[in-house]
């Protein structure tokens, strides 16, 4: 039972790896793939390119771990403590950091926490996931579409999916000491155990597939945009935001620190370059003002 | 009295804008000096030197805040909620990157904390600081002398003082999720208040003139060294470490992100250029192998 459900992600894990890979078209020395396995139980496989043509770094992480008892990090506010039996916890996680200003950092996670029974049985489960856009260089048309095709597959679950996980989107991927959202949003769930264990399993690999083709989507359009040494620097400094979230407030970060996780892959998420600047020249606060108009609007709205 | 204590800082704090000023001898236009005021009481002076030809960055700041109750990250275990009257609370915090990688980071911090009675008296009081040195290609001498420097200073205040507060320094300025201190240590306190107001403001005047000295007598060491372009790869990388820490563990970062701080200010400790890997080249671990060892050491014992 627990195989067939790895089976589930490891497939989308490695859809995602292929299509990345293929961005790249350079040699392989780019690219790390390392199975790993956890002392205290389960394992991983973190997939990770680094100074390619296409990508900055990106990571593609499968895990799945066996433990006694969940974390603070995991632990929603209706959900009650682990059995004696312990938890399972699987999920891949992808973040793209292309080198293109022009194109945006991406992230997509899907996971399923199962707390154990007798037997290996699972007792209770609930799913999690969602993804989410941080332009640098904003185009209208890009978000528009994220949201749109989001929300084309949602409905296919529910149709109040789509207004209450990007609503939940907004409001997580927010960093309160800048008062300012991470990106133009997309998902976010947690804690979610009202339909079948297949249907719900259904709707993460979906979820997974729809994030990918509208990255993809944005890519084609983007890859082939010249950019200027200023636009390049703006992009590294606003990074600096993306690793103060993830580092400071990401509860998928924390789950990774407070499990005693393989600390290579989850701090693989931080991009490669960051800056942090306490002045700000004229071309960054221009290019500032007009990110932020995006990143302060509701797409989903 | 708010007043003159304030001037005890400020005092201090001038010393080493001063100090560190005399290090650039280029254009003014790398320093930013800005005095702001802060809408719920109180104010500072952020002095923040950028792109220079010796540090890559370092900020000085002073703040002196007044509110009407405490963070929670400012109040220590033993220390009751504040007053109806406020609070106080007021200090110096320096952070150095300097370019070259045979000079260690260093950190310095000297404040105090008021909660207020009544006609603007001090009804309770309490002092903590500290400072910490980060090498990246290490000196034994230059460890052997940070420690015994700060130990001479110490010993005028009270004999006990250096053992518990370099103990204390090793454990505050711990990575738990890299299983690594941030340096090779230093001293570090907090809620003492069981001298005078007079001899404890003398003693975090003391810490922030010796700080300096042993500093300063690093650098003049070490500041015509040549460095290979791989040093200074292996001090960004290393620099993510100290991004890290400040911004899931450090008290003082978490106080003024809470405090609605000036986040500028707050965030002008992270160096101005990190990065992450996911990959480590032989040189990167051969480096990483030699500092730890250092790290790993009490240079207090």
């Amino acid at each position: 039972m627990i195989k067939d459900l790895e089976n589930i992600f490891i497939g989308s894990h490695a859809k995602i790896m292929d299509a990345f890979t293929s961005l790249e078209k350079s040699n392989k020395s780019i690219i790390t793939s390392d199975k790993w396995k956890r002392d205290e139980g389960g394992g991983g496989h973190t997939f990770v390119i680094q100074d390619g043509n296409f990508f900055d770094n990106c990571a593609v992480n499968f895990s799945s771990i066996a433990g006694k008892k969940l974390p603070k990090a995991a632990l929603g506010k209706s959900i009650s403590q682990s059995s004696k039996y312990g938890y399972r916890a699987m999920g891949v996680s992808v973040i793209a950091h292309p080198k293109n200003p022009f194109i945006p950092t991406s992230h997509m996670n899907i996971r399923l926490f199962c707390v154990m029974g007798i037997n290996n049985t699972i007792k209770k489960w609930w799913i999690g996931g969602g993804y989410d856009l941080t332009p640098y260089l904003p185009f209208k048309d890009d978000c528009i579409n994220w949201h749109k095709e989001a929300k084309e597959n949602l409905d296919l679950y529910n149709k109040s999916f789509y207004k209450n996980f990007s609503k939940n989107c907004n409001e997580y991927f927010y960093i309160p000491h800048r008062k300012e959202r991470r990106g133009i949003g997309g998902l976010f769930f947690d804690n979610l155990s009202n339909m079948t264990l297949e249907k719900s399993t259904n709707m993460l690999s979906g979820i997974a597939n729809t994030y990918l083709e509208s990255y993809q989507s944005i890519i084609s359009k983007r890859k082939t945009s010249k950019f200027t040494k200023e636009q390049k620097e703006f992009q590294l400094l606003r990074r600096g935001r993306y690793a103060e979230f993830n580092l400071i407030y990401d509860r998928g970060t924390a789950f990774g620190l407070q499990s005693n996780g393989r600390i290579e892959s989850i701090l693989a998420s931080l991009p490669k370059d960051v800056k942090w600047s306490y002045k700000k020249d004229k071309n960054y606060i221009k290019m500032e003002k007009e990110v932020l108009k995006y990143i302060g609007k509701d797409w989903n709205a």
